[in-house]
């Protein structure tokens, strides 16, 4: 119809085609809810029809979204969300003090005392300052100015915006900005989306996912011919391969950002999820104040928290913050115009994580429940992580380093040559084609590793070891129950193809 | 201290600065939270701390920001909010039937029976069912589908989307983009921060801001010389201006765009509030189908609703969607994968909207204090509209067109030589000078005319007509307690700025 004459007028097709339309945007990739999870929502619905499958579900380990994977709400989070949300509620004797209290502060700092009003761009005031307090607690008392806490959509909200600020420059003055291998696949997408140049540089596998900084040195020095490096971004605890950065690393992570004239992102949205022994969340903010002022009045950084992880894992409300530190106060101003360009991060995300920064206190009557419930999400997770390495490291043909933090592991999987030349037949990266054939036969999704990047020659897979129906919530004997033989089966057909 | 040295190693100042800045960010201006928003909190924070001021409150007659102003919430609608969030008050017989089975379906619809879980990136399946549905109703049948719907965080976040798909190009080959002036910066900042062109075409004030194709080809004509025009957004009902189209314009805009190949994008967020006798909201998308196979299946576009506006007033929960119409399907396949890398809007917002497109209907219980409260907000605002229109045109030195629709109005000022000179001595543009007076003197938060747009030579203002206090929900007989008197005084100041 669109390439007819109508009325003698001919049609020049669509005004916009994937030849004409954003060509940064054509260059985002987000593996997360890429081509495998597509696959994995029409087999459910094919489940749903009737189609016979050698599965009765779909295990979904592709994405950190706890509730949708049977974790509970944390009860004291909800009732004031409720009470927010239909302050009627407060004449009803069936919600604790503690949480009218929380919900009445919340409402009165919010326009009209409505969490339907816009609040102010930054966020509303009184949560910034809970925010800022729960860092300085968090950080033994260094100081954090509720000025320099800006509340987002999510995490990854805020992540962008500072991405966003940084770049600039064109040609060989393009913006490079540092992001890990493997990576958490916003950042590359942010970066393809801004047209700004990614400087990858990799974790040591050998090392359990370590950041070795001659490495970041190789790959700045490498970018230097090519563009303007002017960032660095870490995850800590890593996504998608759950280790937990020492002390020692972060500080040299530092002092190289600040030697290299770097500015420096670090996503510390699992800074609750820490479970190897031995381990410990470690701020970059604190490590770099703990340096003293050569570093903190200098090293410019913005660090990220969000209410999607750790022991809430409430996605849905896409509630987050970001704190910068020594920020130009010109580019402060810059950033706060910015960001009131979409008005307001939602609020009831904002009421939320006021409640995360600021929970029951040991003298309050949620207390108790407050805490047997974070607890028991902890600790659980913590199990789920003990045993998914264990699992793992006995199956054949997967190698997998200790689950230290995070809700991921990011197992390594050695594929014969047979079953590479299989995956090239079939016109598919290897791990694309592992994955793939374990969602077919065996109902699990998960994200190959090349979603994420992975050194030349090797093959991955991201796991998300939340689900309930992988691992139950049961304390568990034997391996078998983790699912293991859908794996077994998957990868030894890999290793064999042609059997 | 960043300027000297440190162990011998000169400092070489900030990694960021707002000379080395991304400098579409630094193009970015947004009035309605621009500095005289930024002077009205330092005012408010004045007088908080006893400073005496003319006044004893500011008036924020700057966002359209209902619950600020003292609108109240829909019952049904928080109410069904209150059940998803803390589901534990299903057992309670205080919440009518039809709001628990409303919550039961969204939280059916979501993953772990969580709004804390992600949605699909493109918002929830039977919530975009439900919009589908009330798109056909409103449009009288014409069929909608559901495929076509993306939720989105408040409309701005699908109007931003939108624009940057569409932006390609370097150089004259650059996407340009027609927006009305005066216009919502909204449209200006994305246009600044994608780096496209911005066509400025202009509505008629004369003719109660109305459109006229004439000037959009002259708009469009100029535009070619130096750019590529792909892409035509009108606001209607009209903000600024508050201005409804008619059906015949419409068609007229439609006509256009097919003739000049560009894409439609209709902002119709305010496509409840339609006050004035005679006028009425015609949907784009049903004016395009009325006007037969050649422009319906031709004819690309996207329009825009949010739950911010209207009745609701919901701006704290950014819920939003937009709709496509003819837009090719690899391109939306882009589409997708663009709004997935921000995993989903937030989920309460999509919950509210799901309520907004299917309300109680008559059969159930919470329909008639729904209808009560959705008309008594509505009969309101149409009064406040009649006495806003009334009382301006009765202060020297104000015009006021007809407030057809949406929640303000765009007075023209007639600012005398003298005061013009006044203001560049202050350097200020003169209807900043105005709207500074304004609030400094009587405490009334307005937007310059300059923020939106206006002719060369002409002044104005958006006046916010919402709050209680500038015109209170009382039934009114003089126009004095529509603080007539604080417009009269300031403007007769600015009339003769030397007595």
């Amino acid at each position: 119809m669109s390439q007819q004459a109508v009325n003698g007028v001919p049609c020049r097709g669509k005004v916009l085609t994937v030849d004409n339309m954003n060509p940064n945007v054509k260059r985002v990739e987000y593996a997360v809810r890429g081509p495998i999870v597509q696959r994995a929502v029409q087999i459910e619905k094919e489940l749903r029809e009737g189609v016979k499958k050698p599965f009765t579900e779909v295990i979904k380990a592709n994405i950190g979204d706890a509730h949708a994977m049977g974790q509970k709400p944390i009860t004291f989070l909800r009732q004031v969300l409720a009470l927010c949300s239909y302050p009627e509620l407060m004449e009803d004797n069936k919600f604790p003090e503690d949480a009218k209290k929380r919900a009445q502060r919340i409402l009165g700092a919010c326009g009209g005392h409505s969490i339907g009003a816009y609040s102010a761009s930054q966020g509303i005031e009184c949560i910034r300052q809970d925010v800022a307090r729960y860092i300085e607690k968090r950080d033994g008392g260094i100081p954090s100015n509720p000025d320099n806490i800006y509340l987002s959509t999510g995490a990854s909200d805020a992540i962008v915006t500072m991405l966003k600020l940084l770049v600039c420059g064109e040609g060989r003055d393009r913006t490079g900005v540092m992001i890990s291998i493997p990576q958490y696949p916003l950042y590359s997408a942010a970066l393809a989306d801004l047209g700004a140049v990614q400087i990858s540089y990799y974790l040591d596998e050998e090392k359990c996912w370590s950041l070795d900084v001659a490495e970041l040195r190789r790959a700045l020095n490498a970018a230097r011919q090519h563009c303007n490096p002017r960032v660095l971004c870490i995850i800590n605890p890593g996504n998608p391969t759950g280790q937990v950065q020492s002390r020692q690393c972060i500080e040299d992570v530092i002092r190289f950002a600040k030697e290299e004239h770097l500015f420096l992102m670090a996503d510390e949205v699992y800074q609750d999820n820490v479970y190897a022994e031995g381990c410990k969340f470690h701020s970059f903010k604190k490590v770099l104040f703990e340096m003293g002022p050569e570093y903190s009045s200098t090293v410019e950084m913005a660090s990220f928290h969000s209410t999607s992880k750790c022991y809430m894992g409430e996605c849905g409300f896409r509630g987050g913050y970001m704190e910068v530190i020594n920020m130009d106060p010109e580019v402060k101003t810059q950033l706060t115009k910015l960001v009131s360009v979409r008005l307001c991060p939602p609020v009831p995300g904002q009421a939320l994580l006021d409640l995360v920064v600021n929970p029951p206190q040991p003298d309050e009557p949620s207390y108790a429940t407050f805490m047997k419930e974070r607890t028991a999400v902890l600790s659980a997770l913590a199990e789920k992580a003990r045993l998914t390495e264990q699992i793992f490291n006995a199956v054949p043909g997967i190698t997998c380093n200790p689950v230290q933090g995070a809700m991921y592991t990011f197992p390594r999987i050695t594929l014969p040559q047979k079953a590479i030349d299989k995956a090239k037949e079939e016109g598919k990266v290897p791990d694309m084609y592992y994955c793939m054939r374990l969602l077919e036969e065996e109902g699990i999704c998960l994200v190959p590793g090349s979603g994420f990047g992975q050194r030349e020659g090797t093959f991955h897979f991201r796991l998300v070891w939340l689900p309930a129906s992988l691992l139950p919530p049961v304390h568990i004997q034997t391996s078998k129950s983790f699912n293991l033989m859908r794996f077994y089966v998957t990868t030894l057909y890999c290793l064999n193809p042609d059997d």
